[in-house]
């Protein structure tokens, strides 16, 4: 069985650990090398963060534990495909390899609604079922200015 | 001058200090009933975590004080347009009411690529720059069928 299957298989098999221990059924990995440095399952309900979805959690792990926002030679092993929540994460990591049992119409399945998030992501703002509303447009560019002039950021 | 013009004025000054104190530039508020609840600028580079986004802290801390993962009472305040990660935070957590200034393409400017994230979340996975690679289908499907029939779970 090559590593990546036996990876997910953790994965997975976190996820069943998740439901046991009253959480979400979603479980992941993250590994360099082969070696995993950060697992955890889905913990919405059990800390009250919206956030804390398996992938979610993984990486901010990993990412404590390699002391760095870069994660670019990680690979993230989920047992289901990642939300868009978490796909951002992903994006942002600059993880580059992913690896997935179930996907998004699984998830449906089970009462997740990523479909419905992929949909309203990709419409305008303003036709979203939330309510997006824009203003202070000026002060707004001030920030980015103050960014783009401030010659001791760190950049990322 | 009305409530959420000047809880966005605030998130706008967050992001402003944010950048002050070594941090990213974005800022973020959540608020219910007209009363600020949580407030935090981006903190990526500061904390070593790549999901440390205004938004993100700001949901979280917001929840916590709520004692609860869902903010449908509440309205979220940025100083820029969420990114895809910080959208899905937003839908999971069940907030209807998002007001901001500043754009995604604002925030291009300032070198941050939310654009691109865009992009690829519109792709399927196996077209994605990000290698999206599905397996063990089997055994992930286990998992929700585990979570279907489990009847003390905490579904949301």
């Amino acid at each position: 069985m090559d590593d990546d299957r036996l990876l997910l298989l953790k994965a997975v098999e976190i996820a069943t650990e998740g439901i046991r221990n009253g959480g979400g059924p979603f479980g992941a990995v993250v590994a360099r090398e082969g070696k995993i440095i950060a697992e955890a399952y889905n913990q919405v309900t059990l800390k009250n963060d919206p956030t804390a979805h398996a992938e979610i959690q993984a990486i901010r792990q990993a990412a404590s534990f390699l002391k760095s926002y870069d994660l670019r030679e990680c690979t993230l092993y989920s047992s289901c495909e990642p939300c868009p929540m978490c796909l951002g994460a992903i994006y942002w990591a600059g993880i580059t390899k992913v690896v997935y049992a179930s996907d998004r119409n699984d998830a449906a399945s089970a009462g997740f609604s990523d479909n419905i998030i992929y949909s309203e992501i990709m419409l305008d703002p303003s036709d979203r079922k939330i309510s997006f509303i824009r203003m202070a447009e000026k002060e707004g560019s001030k920030v980015f200015k103050r960014w783009n002039e401030f010659e001791e950021k760190t950049p990322y």
